[in-house]
């Protein structure tokens, strides 16, 4: 077992070939391409083909068969929250340098995946017990139209304690960029996808103003690419 | 704002009074509570009147209305992931001394927390919903029976994946126990308490294993200490 060091190359990460369309923009290799242009750091790119990723290669590497990971150096990391946190360590321009600012940056990491993400991620599963409810041994789908209030309410909440806090702010912590409105963002774009920003101008301008960084528009661009390139594989007609 | 630092008295942690009987013992204090006792560091714990907790002085510290937060010196953190993380760092009683096997500890933390505990929540919301369909906006809470077994078979897919990746060993990483064990074990708990590690023995084991830890037993017997002083205030009867 090796560590990861980012000051030998090569920096590679995992992300996929293609995903559909639902989900395009969304995968969470984004956050760590984002971190790795934010911090300068050059990188590459492993494609895994879909539906190749629960195979013993991308599992020896990903304990459950998801993208991404991170290798630099000699090592490899697994979950974007993991790997997005050790290239934050790695460079100054996603983390303040003082141990107060990194506390709240650690903080708001944590708060951004365990307390915002889990509603969205609900939200998100609903969205896809009612597109294939037979794949999910789910008997009536229109059982989801049902419970949708009860989890739009518990995602709608958690969105407006946080606007609450962020106000008319521009930035989570020392009034500058940091890994903490990178990886809230990320989560917040979730929220967006589910139609769940409309009544809080206040954090769709914070996801404007920080997804206008040329560093999430490479990053964008980098995870959207390969997705055209492969549509024709993958895509079924009519 | 200051930074927590670990070498000046007091440290000081947030805990409810009081819970309802399901959420005892499992609520997220106790990460911390735990992680403290491993490190032997001391802690006082400040008690959150149930209801509270949302009100001003607790917004001020936990933007979310949540427990715990943790106090250590004169800087203050929120997310018991976050909390546990900067204990694991001053204490050699959780984390290897080499960086490889802590980034391993970071990569299995953000698993536990963001790729096997957001499963285990869904299943926790349709256990709310059931119980009080009208608080959630819900109209039929019979659609909540519908949903469950999708809901379902996600965490157990989780479960399973990491079941494969644990086998018989009894750490995670480094043969020794970590960080990764404390957040992990405290996660399976929930998965527990949901029924859902009946089928899963080498899950069991190891959240057996770890929870017969002394220090685990004195932070459970601390967070449920409170509960049974406070049930009079709290419970009403019949």
């Amino acid at each position: 077992m090796n560590a990861v060091v980012f000051d030998r190359e090569p920096v590679t990460i995992t992300a996929y070939d293609w995903v559909p369309g639902f989900a395009q923009g969304l995968v969470r290799d984004l956050r760590l391409r984002w971190a790795l242009e934010e911090a300068g750091l050059p990188y590459e790119v492993e494609l895994v083909a879909q539906g190749t990723q629960t195979q013993a290669y991308n599992m020896s590497r990903q304990p459950f068969g998801q993208i991404p990971t991170l290798t630099a150096g000699p090592g490899t990391m697994f979950e974007s929250g993991a790997c997005v946190w050790r290239i934050a360590e790695a460079s100054e321009a996603l983390l303040p340098g003082d141990k107060a600012g990194r506390d709240q940056c650690l903080s708001w990491m944590f708060a951004a995946l365990n307390t915002v993400e889990p509603p969205l991620s609900m939200m998100a599963m609903l969205f896809f017990f009612e597109r294939e409810p037979q794949h999910f041994g789910i008997a009536d789908a229109g059982a989801v139209a049902t419970i949708r209030p009860g989890a739009r309410n518990g995602a709608v909440l958690r969105l407006k304690q946080f606007a609450d806090v962020l106000g008319k702010r521009q930035h989570l912590v020392a009034d500058r960029f940091t890994v903490a409105d990178l990886i809230m963002v990320a989560v917040l774009r979730i929220a967006d996808s589910l139609d769940l920003l409309d009544e809080s101008p206040d954090l769709r301008r914070y996801v404007s103003l920080h997804t206008a960084r040329p560093a999430f528009r490479r990053a964008l661009d980098g995870q959207l690419a390969p997705f055209r390139e492969n549509a024709i594989k993958y895509e079924t007609t009519g």
